[in-house]
């Protein structure tokens, strides 16, 4: 029972078949045909000029923070956000400066990123990430009306935006909207086509014509540019066209995790998820996190530390109604014990 | 006809039928059991303790590069190579100098080599690269006994060696030696499994297992991990067993190719292959590499510029004893117009 | 009458004296005597086995920042200081990633600090700094036993601990210690000579003779070593032999102007400064800090904005008593008409 | 009698006495009134617009290369500059690829230089750098005819021109123009003043405004800003005064050197100086170098080694014809024993 990750979905039998029947090309001579549907695809929906296919929304997210700052350039986020704890490869790879935001359930403090964006002195702020939903807040998802004003406040500092949307879908099934609704608010978006859309691999940068080839020259300099991966973007396609939709059960799931862990114990504190993510705040009396993982998985069930006082679970494809409640049972005979009241 | 690179080969139906059945796991978690089994496959082919996917072999490069070189580190290799001339992005992503050493049918001159390991200066030579067979050059095979005198020079000077490899087997079926006779010259060797191998993606860089460990964190860093990627691996592991030997016959085309030019015309100068490339040097007089290029396309020849007035062909698992007879058919009508003899 | 920083300050007949005397040699060959003479002395002071003269603090800052980490390092320092606000160029000339932990009156808080020094991920904490007197914090010095403290936490991470010791003289002198009972929590430590110690230009870093080598080759490479510069290290000598005990009275000053200004309206929130620096916390009713500079230049009174709701003024060797009153009798002017009340 | 570098030239007395007197100011605030006044002297004797005071050339050079590029940027220049051979700090500072063009007297081939600007690829060349007089070629002139065409080619690419001119007024006066005949082929242009020039240090970087401007950003974050360094800007303003025709001597000295050491053995071959530089290749019999410099040491001769088969000697204000001929007395017993002939 494998709680730890949307990534660890398997591929389905509709994307196994279309892998095996894509047309090929070369994506580094003319282009692969399968890649430039996948990419013209997922323009489309986020409503951008053009889009480019990438390993992994990692990569995305470095291109998209090379592409837009220069070398003096500074680059800020919510302070928890993905890109801020874990990618802060730019860093090293362009030499920017990452800037930290604080903020609350994953949205900047506006005033903060204010002063961010107007701070005088040696270097700029020329670009602003976003992150929804956003991992690390237990899967929260930014409200239009904030990310507007990040928006606004960026582009009246001549700043550019950047969305980080590993799982931007799973934001736009929560709010209802369509993802071109979110996307409308950047210069340019990463999507996952690996997380709760189960392909095995890939993600793809979108926005104007002129960035997206600017990325493509960064994609080609980091090792990113693959010759017929068409084989894996055609299981990209599947999953734009076949999972996105399904991703409510994803989240119907979460919520029924999360009330049964309430029911289990109120001092093990878990939040009311929007989207597929919980965070559970473990009781100060409790054994850290690293405890939690080993006992759960002893008793079958795969979770994530999330920091030395705090557990993350995601629900995904392969588990439904009632592999929750099978999991919700064994939690039942587990934290008791690990609470001590057992 | 494509004969512009041994890139656009496709996948054969062992690889499909591999790539549907593999098992799968999440190699940014736990890993990914059929990119572990290539992994060891390629390791213990080139003799070395461990392996790494990568996405492309130019990743894997610039993975080395930053591997084996610190802050203010120097990197030498012969000024025609791959890496110098289109893969100097460690330049960008982790400051560190290139610098091109004269060489001849691929092999750097020793006493240059010699003199940028000892040059005194605030930047120092911490590593030497190597390609074996060497694209610009007429696809090269390096000697044995020269990789084995740049081996011995880096290591006095306390160098490390990388080999770009990305058609290492070419070169082993040239030399008729295993592929660890030649990856044994070398710290980290990659190779490239979508060239003449024909899997549609992807690379293994080799080395010690410290060497690896560090490689998995800059792979992670630089967009590299994927998920799911057992999809492709398996196409790779399928390479690696069934398409090294049948490199082979790429050679003996490339031979068949190279002497049927010769006997169209002698101003038409094009070298004998060690392996699968071919470079025709064009006549003073003749138009330069665009026009031939254009004009052999309209012919159906796809063949590729190597500079002004260089041409470059390759070949590969789809073109066979006729194509290339074929091939050379329609060269026969088109060369003497373009050198202005008909 | 200029408040606005102790780098303000000219050289003494002294130093002018020595300047036109010095025994000079080229630092960029064999070394400028009156250099080595001023590294050594400065070295000796601060128990450290060398020195070496750089241009500026910032310079010695960038140098330590270089020297201290590797590629994918990352430095973590109060969020405040100066080397984090106005000096974070080793993010784009070194590629490091730089942490902000926040503090109280400069000293950073030491759970936050254990959590970056600890956290797992790819970037990995190398380097911890330290500021004293701290600028930002109003002239605050870092209680001996914090340095100790952080020292120890760094040393248990196996990271190293450097000192922006600009105004190191003046904690020392606050304390009633000898620098050296400061600078021993370090592994490198930078002075400045031409703030309160009036040298016209010139700082020193020091740390073991292996770290100083390592400087050296850093500061010829980023455009620090000079030829004669004797010239400017002798007006450093003659600052560390005559200038350190009278930076008692610039703090005794500070405290004077610090107390008028209270008695002037209980309103102008100012800090009882610990050494020579005066932050004034403007009332919410009262205009921004730039207004207040303007109003106050008119009047004569050169003060600094330290963000929109602050006023930073620093004291100096030509500040005497009778300057201080001088300016307050322009304060009782001009305060009550900036506050509104007259 | 100390023939290595026209560096170690000590400060004449006018420069000490305007050292004295010099009005000082804070360049880091409101700006320094003698660095102001050699800023506007250097910019007016080159035809610029603005000029920018720094530590040294090499920091001047850096600034420049980092002003002119953008991160993905190239920087071509004569492959025996000694910004090529000693500079390349902008590889690790800034990410840049620093590429050679090989080169005669110090003059770039002018093909291969239109191949580097017009090479297709991930790395664009966006400066071209240019030296005159040229350190390794023997303080060779480059032609004005040469400058202009270098300028030319660099324009239609749309790249820029940097002229690292340490020794420009050896090469203007040689030339007999004036400096800004020299400086019109180029965006910006750095001068040394502690060369030939005999000033204690300090360098002036000159161009545009908006460089000009650029620059100063740069020089903070490098850490090239200094306080009341208008110490030494005033040696440098009578250095520009009183020292430039004056280096005709220093010419005719090296002449007389040259014509000297011909004399004395016709196998000690070296150049007939254009400026103030000679550059001895020693015959393959003789022992290398390092032997020489050691042997001539102890004659009480400094030269110093150029590669391992070169000696290098420098003529400056301290040689005058008298000490010339006393070193050409000594060489004459020297230069036979280490041919091996007495």
């Amino acid at each position: 029972m494998d709680l730890r990750s949307d990534t660890v979905t398997l591929p389905t039998p509709a994307m196994y078949e279309r892998m095996r029947t894509a047309a090929l090309g070369d994506d580094g001579l003319d282009g692969d045909p399968t890649v430039r549907q996948l990419e013209d695809e997922a323009a489309r929906m986020l409503g951008k000029e053009a889009g480019l296919f990438v390993p992994t929304a990692t990569m995305g997210n470095l291109i998209a923070v090379l592409s837009h700052t220069s070398r003096q350039g500074q680059v800020a986020m919510e302070a928890s956000s993905h890109m801020y704890m874990s990618e802060r490869a730019g860093s090293t790879f362009g030499g920017i400066a990452y800037v930290g935001i604080p903020g609350v359930a994953g949205a900047m403090d506006l005033g903060a990123l204010e002063e961010a964006l107007q701070r005088p002195g040696t270097l700029r702020t020329e670009l602003v990430c976003m992150e929804t939903s956003h991992a690390n807040a237990g899967g929260a998802v930014l409200p239009l009306d904030h990310m507007q004003a990040v928006w606004s406040a960026a582009q009246a500092a001549g700043a550019h935006v950047h969305l980080d949307g590993a799982r931007l879908f799973n934001a736009a099934v929560a709010l209802g909207v369509p993802p071109d609704a979110i996307a409308r608010y950047t210069d340019s978006t990463v999507i996952c086509l690996s997380k709760g859309l189960s392909a095995p691999a890939g993600s793809v940068i979108v926005g104007s014509t002129a960035t997206i080839q600017g990325a493509k020259k960064l994609r080609k300099m980091l090792g990113g540019t693959q010759r017929q991966i068409g084989v894996v973007a055609a299981a990209g396609l599947v999953a734009l066209q076949t999972q996105v939709a399904r991703l409510a059960q994803d989240h119907a799931q979460a919520r029924r995790l999360s009330d049964g862990l309430r029911r289990i114990d109120p001092q093990f504190r878990v939040n009311i998820p929007a989207t597929n993510i919980l965070i559970a705040e473990l009781p100060d009396t409790a054994p850290d996190s690293s405890a939690w993982v080993r006992a759960l998985a002893q008793g079958g069930l795969l979770v994530r530390p999330n920091g030395a006082r705090r557990l993350r679970m995601v629900t995904h494809r392969h588990l439904g109604a009632q592999a929750i409640d099978l999991a919700l049972e064994r939690f039942q005979r587990l934290v008791p014990v690990l609470l001590g009241k057992a």
